[in-house]
């Protein structure tokens, strides 16, 4: 029973699992806006497939070659999951690309998602990290793709001390990027976002400066804001294909554009010639998603659980039980303003937590 | 006297050497298409101003603070020539945009150009670098700016032990870039021209294969090649607009895409979506041009005094004589189909060689 | 005047400045361990050298070639001040060794320091960073050596999100490499000391765990902390000889040994073979000091202006009045327990501040 | 029936492969000095254990999950295989330390080599690489661990355009580093050796100097040479404990050493703590040996196929038939003085060569 193509229930039988692989029933799921993504068509027509690709759950069952995880584990579960024997994965710094481009991301891509009494985990001891004592289940649920992501565009970005950083879009991943930045050296943190509780978070999370489109063209607020320097790094989180050549005109030559953010096939996308220094500028422009796996996971778990972070200020919604997952997924899909992102416990009631 | 404009003799004072720079008299001097283009008003409208820039010498004076080089030194001159004690070299690993983007390009970007009978370099000390007595003058006047600069696009593409590269463009740069990728242990390299010589001469520096525009779509030739997996790394050392998206669909997922063409300004630069992964491939895009300084000329004198490259083979017309520049020049203007490289000889005659 | 050899005053002429240099008087000082060192014949004898190398200051004059500095500018100065036109300057990330090995270490290095009524600072465009409205002096002075330092071990070790970081020794650099770590992404950060007031400091920083020498051995400690696996980088930034073999013992597999300890020339400095894995281990064991020029204080103060960082945690001590360097400097040298870092107002006197 | 312990035959059941894995039959093998080395109890003592580590062969069978191979293929077999669901794979630039240090070396270090009739592969469609047409067996073989750890020595010591290189030890692996220095862009590279079969080749392979021990002091006859600089990067692919002191010595600051030396569990490793700068000069040191896994391999052929090196030259003696492994494996552990590398063809005989 799961949530599909057009948001209804669907009964699939119960998914098995191969010699390496895990089947988790979900304890806490997050609906993300790739899934309203599919479920609008965004990747083309997909048909029978069960949505959801963010997970905290307990192991039903596993493999019998899987060494490190049993029956009965809490696990976290990455949104990415690598088949770590195919040849991309070896030349691939972040795992993304395990036998085609975005290979490594299976829920949604190639296999059933996570909305599901049961969901199934390929190369289970590679993919799959454990639930610290000292972390709980909604902060570490953050961490399977919003947080791994926002981190990611500023690993990206190559983010370093005293750098001047914008931010483009501040929904759950530009402000998770916003953290990762001040986590990576930023100084100067411009946000680009109108929603009040955005704003607010974004501040929270170490943004120095606003700014809206509201306000007029976002290159030239960031160019009036550095005395016409631009910013050493821009993070692209959000906005349309417009938000490309925004950002090479708001960084300075030298400078490193890093999107994480996920065009639609009908985006132009195009680069200011004058800005991109008639190519000369050495400005780099940097692309890519959420890295696949286990350990990547674990690094994320240890800034909570050391007190560098706390992803939990993203959660604005909570929902209580398997049956209103479809209120979540149509919060998330319709964005209400006071959204950021929800979470439906599975196990839980209001009254238990 | 010197060429300027419309290509014409100019008189001009003979010019002076703050405390930190030197006076170079030009020995061998090679017009760059650069020269032609800022020739034909590709930077914009200017007057009264000395081309060239790539040029050996002899020092005929230095400023009183300059400690490492002194009159009648024969020197190499970078095209290149950063000004030292700006922020920019503080922030640029290639210390190309010492006060502003491309500000290290001194020579036709903010002052007169070697084809003049003395030039002036600023910051002689950092700037200039001695011609060893195993390199010859004509080897050394290609470091200066092709084989630097091609060696560059190497470098931005971060060739890596059995990469496929497609270099686009076998002018000098790009053929310099098939020799510097052969250099940093690429596997393939797979250039893309048409001119007999050029291709001649690539296969020579390393090219395993060539295709032409005339044979059909530069990607979709490449990935016949490559069995539909593109090239790991692309170089563009030529083209239009288009060699842009061209390199974009001809390179594999977590590929580098490295430009040191000059655009036009008037060029559109678009990235074509789906073969960016709707931006989730991992595709990096980089551009710049020629590293400044003479310890990276240094550099490039040390391969050549070691017998790594030859880099020579650019070279075929010579002419002699000062007043033989605008031949020399006009040969590069025209780019006559046996041309690859015309250099010039001051005070050499023929018989003499 | 000025406190040099056996800590006496000394009085020498002012000091001019070339076409290049700026002459500035010290409003702020700091004596640091290293001007202690250099006093007790660490570098060897040394005769009426004047000491200190980190200060904030007002420019008395400039050369005339200076552009970007005038008389009466308030300044943060470096404590390394690389000669920019050097060789060295182009070969190396951190501009340390401009001429030779820690050549950019001007003041002690090379010439006399900052504890001076005025002082001489070469190439001032390039190493001279304006002291912004919203940082103090007192924190300024912080980044001009311990900050910038400090901050250089994080770089070295290459810290990296959910990095578990070992630091040996918490004086002032070792507390800022603990800050630094955090700053940059770490999770765990292991310091290892005793002294309650560097503890205290420590674990504001960001330590979350402290160890120290009283307890036992060290890499012991850390192996038990971390369940036999070793923490993923470790920097030295204090302790003896017996540093170096601690971190390596503590620090696992690819991992990352950075040390900025200035070692005694009689240290006998050993590599236990088993622990590097017989050389096989893939751990990086890696050195440097302090960085230079203008653009890395900058940065630094970029951190402190967006509130990243609060440095002025590590002055315990206060004087006020030329006069009273001798007794900063005396502090210095002894160490007394409850020191982390004495600073002297020139200007200021206490009731003024 | 095998190779083992005293060198003497032995009788073990034929492997088999788990669902991941494959069983080769070896058709050309070459004993390496590691095998000897374990002969001779270097990491311990070991029982009944089969040696051999270089092998090309062909499947004879594989388990139900491989996708890539099947029986019958010709492929080539790196000697480290990691285990690619294991976490330190996620670590690790290199994939060599998948469960522990070294962890990744199976053959030897934790099961039977590839001197036998046939031997087991883990994960093998990670771990193997097909042997391409335009390949031959032998030199297919030495990429599967002279090749890839000489080539692994360049990388760790980043060697960059005109770097001069010193290279200590030039037997098989050294002489890699030094074809490898040489494509990658080093200008001078001095080599250290004496035998004269080794010397010739590492010329061939492009060493531009010769030294030897016999002449003196390394380090002294290298900074000789360089004028007193010393040389930008060292590599460490041979020798005693002294070569790491001599490394340090001979290499400039900001250089880095870099060693693949497989160094005895009783070498006293010592760094001379005034040629490192008293910890000041930026000189890295790293150790490393060989990257894992069929990506890295495939890479290594493309070098081959595309003729950018012979790594043949290394092959100095031939053996034919299973039987005279012993032969080979006897000339090796005495190591003759026109001996660089010997093989042996399993299935072939001289006339059928």
């Amino acid at each position: 029973m799961a949530i599909v193509g057009e948001a209804t229930w669907l009964t699939k039988p119960k998914p098995t699992a191969g010699p390496l692989d895990a089947i988790v029933r979900p304890t806490v799921l997050a609906p993300c806006s790739s899934d309203t993504h599919v479920l609008h068509g965004g990747s083309g027509p997909k048909e029978d497939l069960i949505l959801g690709h963010e997970a905290i759950g307990i192991i039903d069952s596993v493999g019998k070659e899987v060494k490190n995880f049993k029956k009965g584990d809490k696990v976290v579960v990455p949104c990415v999951t690598p088949d770590w024997l195919a040849p991309g994965v070896q030349n691939s710094k972040s795992f993304s690309h395990d036998t085609r481009v975005m290979g490594s991301f299976k829920f949604l891509g190639s296999k059933d998602g996570t909305m599901a009494e049961f969901f199934h985990v390929n190369h289970a001891d590679a993919n799959l990290a454990k639930l610290p004592d000292d972390v709980s289940e909604e902060a570490a649920l953050m961490t399977t793709d919003m947080m791994s992501t926002g981190f990611h565009a500023a690993e990206l970005a190559d983010v370093s001390y005293g750098d001047s950083i914008l931010v483009i879009g501040i929904g759950p991943v530009g402000l998770m990027a916003v953290a990762a930045s001040a986590l990576r050296g930023a100084g100067r943190i411009i946000a680009v976002g109108t929603r009040p509780i955005c704003v607010a978070v974004a501040k929270d999370y170490g943004a120095t400066d606003i700014i809206s489109y509201k306000e007029g063209d976002i290159a030239e607020q960031v160019m009036k804001l550095t005395n016409g320097r631009g910013v050493d790094k821009t993070i692209i989180a959000g906005g349309g294909a417009d938000s490309l050549s925004t950002a090479i005109l708001a960084t300075r030559e030298m400078g490193i554009i890093a999107s994480v953010n996920f065009y639609d096939i009908n985006d132009k996308l195009s680069i200011p010639t004058l800005a991109w220094g008639l190519g000369m500028s050495h400005k780099d422009i940097r692309c890519g998603f959420c890295p696949g796996g286990g350990e990547r996971i674990r690094r994320m778990l240890e800034l909570i659980s050391n007190g560098r972070i706390d992803p939990t200020k993203l959660i604005t919604h909570k929902f209580y039980g398997f049956d209103q997952i479809p209120a979540a997924f149509d919060l998330m899909d319709k964005k209400s303003p006071d959204l950021i992102k929800p979470i439906v416990y599975i196990d839980k009631t209001p009254n238990k937590v």
